[in-house]
């Protein structure tokens, strides 16, 4: 296991992922100290919400309140998430947001027109638009996703060649622009991934870019999540986006809900990378009590597994 | 991945592991439905209860008659447990039990003190014992268990060498009676094994015993099963105990239970497996219809999360 990283980032989704998908309603409070709770983690990244149709996800409608609700710790960058230019904008002219600029590649045809209402290369050349926003206001792309990097609950299998395909296109947009390559994020948006295919997929990503940070984006819609954190440690990622007590999807709605795909575990992945010698910056009991609080605001038992437990730091004194 | 086994073989032991810890009480006929459906998904191995006080276990005191209870499918052994002499002559005189003599070793002082009210070297003593009993009985011991081999609540990590004196007095027993060494099972009973002392672990006792089977008792209490059984795989370890829907624990009855342990679940491992291409002999659609049926019949979310989501079957097809 030499090819273990010493160090691991993880970025916090679970304030956005979690609310956006939730069918409860939760105060602007609860949410907003929820974030003051991952603040006093160590994480240096959370996704505070999203700026999009407050039709199509009414929970996030409050973000920027929230923004202002929070109470901001030095060194911690508050992000969010944007599906279109106008959401960008929207972004930008909201106080506090520290402005991360993605750019969103899609495999799935299916998939694309689901939640793009366009084809993949359509969105292809949405994204160079993006860029050219981005560049313009002076910003430098932060990580660019390919979704359903491993397979699509639409349209099934996505094949490698495909993947590396989208990353190519990356690649060249960049080139074009003449800015820096972003983090590669290989997202498994709907949990087909296995420890296998993540390492197969890495491998190639790291051979067509082999100067570029790459990152994953993983659910445990399948309870294999955390193998394929340890595969991508092998690997030597050291990017990670997390939720906290795996929220992101409600596992328990119904059998074979496709929404049922929480993220991996913010609290779970720390846990074995500490367990593994790996640092990661993040006080892992404060991050155990922020799941708990999570579960409390959401009022149902969540399956974050080392929240229920707890670390074994107590038995080890 | 060249090692991967190309079969792994489960035994199931969710209606032993499952029940014994759960608070309410269930009807035989659901514990024997749950069995018939298990039944039929491949499993050749099946834990039914076990044959322990029952003042310390009420929820075992109905075992006998929940072995006449179920419908026997041919080629499926139907199984007990048993924690001493007493509990071994009962299993024998009970109609129907497929005796598979085990022997229990241990490696934390604290934890044989509360299980078995005696050392360890003392109950390394009794093995020596209940070895000649099963011996008299034309009986050949199945599996020797080391429990607590990776770590315990009571006493801390447990270091692998006390776990090889411990696989060292089983060799030694095994020679001196002149019989086969049984299968060599390393029990994370507490669930404090990570992939990387997996490996060293399964490593260090191949080492030590060249020819013999290894396999595992897991427990996923800290969130790292499957990547523990994704560890063992990749270094050939083709024999899993495992519990239909993770049952085993109750991971939501209070922060730091002990308690809060259920074992790894035997429909996730499974998918992993098939996800691998490594054969189990397993229907995997029919185990997530037993894992469903025994949610039903504990009657809260259980923590396997296949069952949830549903395979990738019907996304392929």
């Amino acid at each position: 296991m030499s090819n273990l990283p010493k160090f691991v980032e993880f970025r916090e989704e679970g304030p956005r992922e979690g609310f956006q998908i939730e069918r409860g309603e939760f105060s602007l409070k609860a949410r907003a100290e929820l974030i003051d709770a991952l603040s006093a983690t160590g994480l240096k990244r959370i996704q505070v919400g999203s700026f999009v149709s407050p039709k199509a996800v009414p929970q996030m409608a409050d973000t920027p309140e929230l923004f202002q609700a929070i109470k901001r710790q030095p060194g911690v960058r508050y992000t969010a998430l944007w599906l279109n230019e106008k959401g960008f904008h929207l972004a930008r002219e909201t106080e506090h947001v520290d402005l991360e600029p993605n750019l969103l590649f899609y495999t799935s045809e299916k998939f694309s027109q689901s939640n793009n209402n366009c084809s993949c290369a359509e969105m292809r050349a949405r994204q160079s638009r993006w860029l050219d926003l981005y560049l313009e206001a002076g910003l430098k792309p932060d990580s660019a996703y390919v979704m359903t990097a491993f397979g699509c609950n639409y349209q099934g299998e996505i094949p490698l060649e495909r993947v590396m395909d989208e990353f190519r296109a990356i690649i060249d947009l960049c080139a074009e622009k003449g800015c820096d390559l972003p983090s590669l994020i290989l997202a498994d948006t709907m949990g087909w991934a296995n420890p296998y295919e993540m390492k197969r997929r890495i491998g190639a990503l790291r051979e067509l870019a082999p100067n570029a940070r790459i990152g994953l984006h993983l659910h445990d819609t399948r309870g294999l999540g955390i193998a394929n954190v340890m595969a991508a440690f092998e690997m030597g990622v050291d990017l990670f986006d997390a939720s906290v007590a795996g929220l992101g999807g409600c596992p328990f709605a119904s059998h074979g809900d496709t929404t049922a795909s929480g993220n991996i575990s913010t609290e779970d992945s720390v846990f074995l990378a500490h367990e593994l010698g790996i640092e990661t910056g993040i006080d892992l009991e404060r991050l155990i009590d922020a799941a708990r609080l999570a579960q409390d605001i959401i009022g149902r038992p969540l399956t974050g597994r080392v929240m229920h437990s707890g670390s074994l730091a107590k038995y080890r004194n």
